[in-house]
């Protein structure tokens, strides 16, 4: 077996381990991740197994949760047990957190006694909180110590701590005083007091926060790390910007995910197995289906009208495709606005107004558009009869009402699951779209039989 | 005038803007950011005005650019030029670069010759790429330097200074030679040298990326902020952590806009006005319905067809939702694998092959359901005459032909875009389904002529 990649120069073969493994451990971790996570699992596990054990214990930190997980299974328990420990607190979270119980409860077996009763408490906070992001890893100093004894803890202490950007003040009962950027200390007088540079303010986090609330408070602060406390104002963690990062892509793409009419996929793209990737897929798409299965029963309601007038037929796709069009942009706005905490749903009222002018608005842009098209074609190519005026009103009508129902599902519907305690993402463009497709059916035909009547019906 | 809110305790009135001015100044710059964005313009100038020198410049840093375009536009010139001035080189490039040129150029002439001359550099990169993120506000040191040395030089110099968690290593001709964690400095003997803890190696952005690839750049590596380097190494200045969350989280938001087929807003979804709002909602709409209109003209090709039979019509909106929405979800899924690096053009052909092999299965699995569907309701119901068999084999192989071919336009739709230079985003959902109802049109009436033909065509 041979692995190629650009980073290395010496080729990996049974007899040159020693100057392939040198030549590993002479990368940064960041390119060592970037070619572990290009490779297929057998290369993965030659490479990893080439790693001084520094360099191992660096870059599995750094793996994505799948890769790791994918990287232990095979690994003897005295080598898993070594990288466990050493792992940071919340990144050991995020790796057991996906594990079925029976394998997370074989790991933690190998964890020192310490970091057991420690994971054992992150991992027993609510999964999306804010506790399962943090780690207890953090400076704290005391009000009345002077900036060079901080300097001289840190120098001391820091080896284990997460971040030493951020230092934290705490009393005699673990209560956070005081946040500190790192640039306070580093700028004050080394004589100074730390109650000197203190304004008795922070902004934190509470352990039982939503993880969407932990980034949108990352968002609006401009800080590298934010400590984690309880009700009562205890200092539990901290949570750096790094993991906040990662995690605000992953629930992006969850959303994404979501919106497309699909279950969220836990790995990449390309590296979902294909049987998995169509469990996901196949969920909300047959969902779906049965769904739309429902236009065939509503159109065959009106089987009758359609044989009367089959042109009818001919605008189906049209009318409620755009009803679909408009729901989804509807919906679309509405999840990422709340996602990203810009509308709450104290503002369903506003929301409501706002979908419902837009989708008058629209209706009668495109309402005009599909009117002049029936009229154009009716009257020069006599493609609808001599009613075509009248079925120019018809589209005309339709589709400023079917516009205006898409608009308001598509905006009432992820503020109905959200209210209802699930996550707005589900109400995705399709199912929008599929709930449109139906009611427009029913709008398109009750029209066509109002308008019509006498004439071609 | 009065002003609520759950932050103020003292309420604003023409008579205590002395109390309400104190008050304001005691709190955190978060909070003002929070209380600021949660009012009406005319609101947020009289708060605005009401903060000390020192307050309104470290909370206008914090305000959302369009929250700033709003407050400058009122203001006197002399206190813009101060907010100007004194606003980070990376936070006046994105207030200034949103703006038109008229309003830009301005604003310009207001700025110190220094801050001018910097200015006109940073807005000299092209838009999305990291040159218009960086800040030259940076630590840079030198090899031959003690620890305790760099500790002092950032106590007199860290000041200007965006971030002191990272600093730098430079050579007499200005190249980056390494990038150092404050925590390594930190954690350093006062008397050793930059030297003993130098490793020679970074990680770098190029003032020519683009702002995808600094997001990537950033998720691999657990920075709190990189160097921005040129071609040949020159260190030109850094990107920060926190302004690639927020670089992130907007850039995510567009994909999500365009994705269900709408230009993207630049202010959050309820500050958007009205007009503006319809504008971007309107244009696309409009291109799709133009799009959608070619159906009626596919179906006016079949219109014999459905005058023979009917029943054809009642399933033409389950077949193209159900190719509309697997298009939908292959599109998505490809359009955010590209958008984190996970995949490039160069994987097309992986990627076809699997969305053909999706596209099968799923349709064998939504044909199936379509197939027992039209036979159940033909047996039991006579929904479909006597030749409902047939009709059921041509909803069976319709749905695998319309689904396989919705999943392959779906992932070949952004790869194109990608490929000729637009934005893979564009190829929203909505657009993926419009050309699909289209050929899934003609798929459908092409396999029910030729299943159907002697019995009921």
């Amino acid at each position: 077996m041979t692995i190629h990649h650009s980073l290395l120069k010496i080729e990996f073969t049974p007899d040159n381990i020693d100057l392939f493994s040198d030549q590993l451990n002479g990368l940064l971790p960041g390119d060592l991740v970037q070619l572990i996570e290009s490779r297929e699992l057998d290369e993965q596990q030659i490479i990893f197994d080439a790693l001084s054990q520094t360099k191992s214990l660096n870059t599995f930190e750094y793996l994505p949760v799948w890769v790791q997980e994918d990287l232990i299974k095979d690994m003897p328990p005295k080598k898993v047990a070594v990288l466990l420990n050493a792992l940071a607190p919340d990144d050991r979270t995020k790796l057991l957190e996906n594990l079925h119980t029976e394998q997370k409860n074989l790991l933690i077996k190998y964890l020192s006694p310490e970091e057991k009763a420690l994971t054992l408490k992150l991992l027993g906070y609510p999964e999306d909180s804010v506790g399962r992001l943090m780690t207890p890893d953090y400076i704290a100093v005391r009000m009345d110590w002077k900036v060079r004894q901080v300097l001289d803890y840190i120098r001391s202490k820091g080896w284990d701590s997460e971040t030493i950007n951020v230092v934290y003040a705490i009393d005699d009962y673990g209560k956070l005083i005081d946040d500190f950027r790192i640039r306070q200390i580093l700028l004050a007088p080394l004589d100074s007091f730390v109650s000197d540079i203190a304004d008795f303010k922070f902004t934190a986090l509470n352990v039982d926060d939503k993880t969407e609330t932990a980034i949108n408070t990352f968002r609006k602060n401009d800080r590298v790390a934010l400590p984690v406390i309880d009700a009562k104002d205890h200092l539990l963690g901290i949570v750096t910007l790094d993991d906040i990062l990662q995690v605000s892509v992953e629930s992006d793409t969850e959303d994404f995910q979501n919106v497309a009419g699909m279950s969220p996929l836990v790995e990449p793209y390309m590296e979902t197995p294909f049987l998995t990737l169509m469990r996901k897929r196949a969920g909300w798409l047959t969902v779906l289906f049965f769904g739309e299965m429902l236009t065939a029963s509503a159109m065959g309601y009106y089987e009758h009208e359609i044989s009367k007038a089959v042109m009818l037929a001919l605008f189906i796709p049209l009318i409620i495709s755009s009803g679909g069009n408009s729901g989804s942009q509807a919906s679309t706005l509405v999840i990422r606005a709340m996602a990203l905490g810009e509308i709450t749903l104290k503002d369903w009222w506003r929301i409501m107004r706002r979908e419902i002018f837009s989708g008058l608005f629209l209706g009668i842009v495109l309402g005009t558009i599909g009117f002049f098209r029936v009229l154009t074609w009716g009257s020069f190519f006599n493609s609808y009869g001599e009613h075509y005026l009248m079925v120019s009103f018809t589209i005309f009508f339709t589709l400023i009402g079917v516009v205006m129902w898409g608009s308001l599902i598509g905006a009432l519907l992820p503020l109905l699951l959200k209210r209802l305690g699930f996550d707005p993402a589900v109400s995705s463009a399709p199912f929008v779209a599929t709930i449109v497709d139906v009611t427009g059916l029913v709008i398109y035909f009750s029209i066509a039989s109002t308008v019509l009547r006498g004439t071609l019906l």
